[in-house]
């Protein structure tokens, strides 16, 4: 489990042992204390600044934002502006992930189709937990097990080359911007399952890109239908 | 131009200096009389086998097989056939370029849409004086031309991680197996050209994703509309 460390961060500003709008402790401090690696923790932190929260500000710290109002787009907080937008990586996942959903409605088992099932509800679960590191790694095991259901073994390599940009547009503060999206994308989660039940490509397809372009749309993104 | 050895190559078949089912002299006898590296000279050969003129039968040696009737299906030349079937490589083609063509179509200037019509024409020119290889690369340039105006920075790089691939479906020897094929590809460059000329990207997409169709189907293999 590479978010063990993300959800022990969780707790401690869940459960009010970091209060909203305090600095945490630095890196060096926080790696000694929860006796976790330096590279572990830097990753348990981009996860917590993604879901909205935490937020490191250059020069100064990082603050708690959890429990404060949300006070910027989302788009603000996208680790690779410098090198792609939150567009084109929308646009390339919606191409990509369609395609594949195509291709994997046509083959996937039965037992796969239980493991979409299995991650939906955990997703949901994590949700009215309030575990948010939990919500989204569920819905990132989701698309990872679509994508290995891909017959087309071509884009199944295409989507790993890139495959960290695409689930870091699932890391997005949705959660904490448009709380009312989570029931919307749970739904399209289970619309997905139906099409791959019905062994229905174009169904699974169209299922996939309503889903990624509301996803989109909650992250301050429009693209064309 | 990394296909000087190519055309070199290609001449002495053309001008029947090797004449029909030879076997042609060895890599090490080869790249010695041309006075060209192993390295230029082994893609030099792979690029004439994809193109149909020549054979490489293993444990046997290479043979001239342009001037023969050709009696295998092109899927069987297919060089990547261990990793990727060429249906997966083709419906990639399909995916991906339709998607580079829109976006390219919304942006692409004056320039580069001159330069694509340069390269449709050096493709025709290539194609009427029997030039091969001078046909295949201003087809490939085409396609270069047509991604390097995508405005997708991210498709681009998708693209880039697996031209490889792509680009070896364009070699395919389909001027040998159907030769009424080529004069549609042309057509359907042309058609592409004014999707972009009209600044449309439904249209280029539609376009793109016809001729890449029409290819696949020319080398054998269907994919669903």
């Amino acid at each position: 489990m590479p978010q063990v460390v993300a959800r022990r961060l969780q707790g401690l500003i869940t459960r009010g042992e970091w209060k909203p709008g305090q600095q945490i402790p630095s890196q060096r401090v926080l790696s000694e204390q929860l006796e976790v690696s330096r590279a572990s923790l830097r990753e348990a932190l981009q996860t917590l600044e993604t879901l909205g929260l935490i937020r490191s500000e250059p020069g100064r710290g990082t603050f708690v934002t959890y429990g404060q109002e949300v006070d910027r787009g989302p788009e603000l907080r996208w680790r690779y502006a410098d090198s792609f937008s939150l567009l084109d990586v929308f646009q390339t996942r919606i191409m990509l992930e369609s395609q594949i959903a195509a291709s994997a409605a046509l083959v996937a088992e039965g037992e796969a189709v239980e493991a979409l099932v299995a991650a939906t509800d955990e997703m949901q679960r994590g949700w009215e937990a309030g575990d948010l590191v939990a919500n989204v790694e569920a819905d990132l095991l989701f698309h990872r097990i679509v994508v290995g259901q891909c017959g087309n073994r071509m884009l199944q390599v295409l989507y790993d080359n890139v495959a960290g940009l695409l689930t870091e547009t699932q890391r997005q503060p949705i959660p904490r911007t448009r709380t009312e999206r989570m029931a919307e994308s749970l739904a399209e989660h289970r619309a997905l399952i139906a099409a791959f039940r019905a062994r229905d490509p174009e169904a699974a397809r169209a299922a996939m890109a309503a889903h990624i372009r509301n996803t989109a749309l909650s992250a301050g993104v429009g693209l064309a239908p």
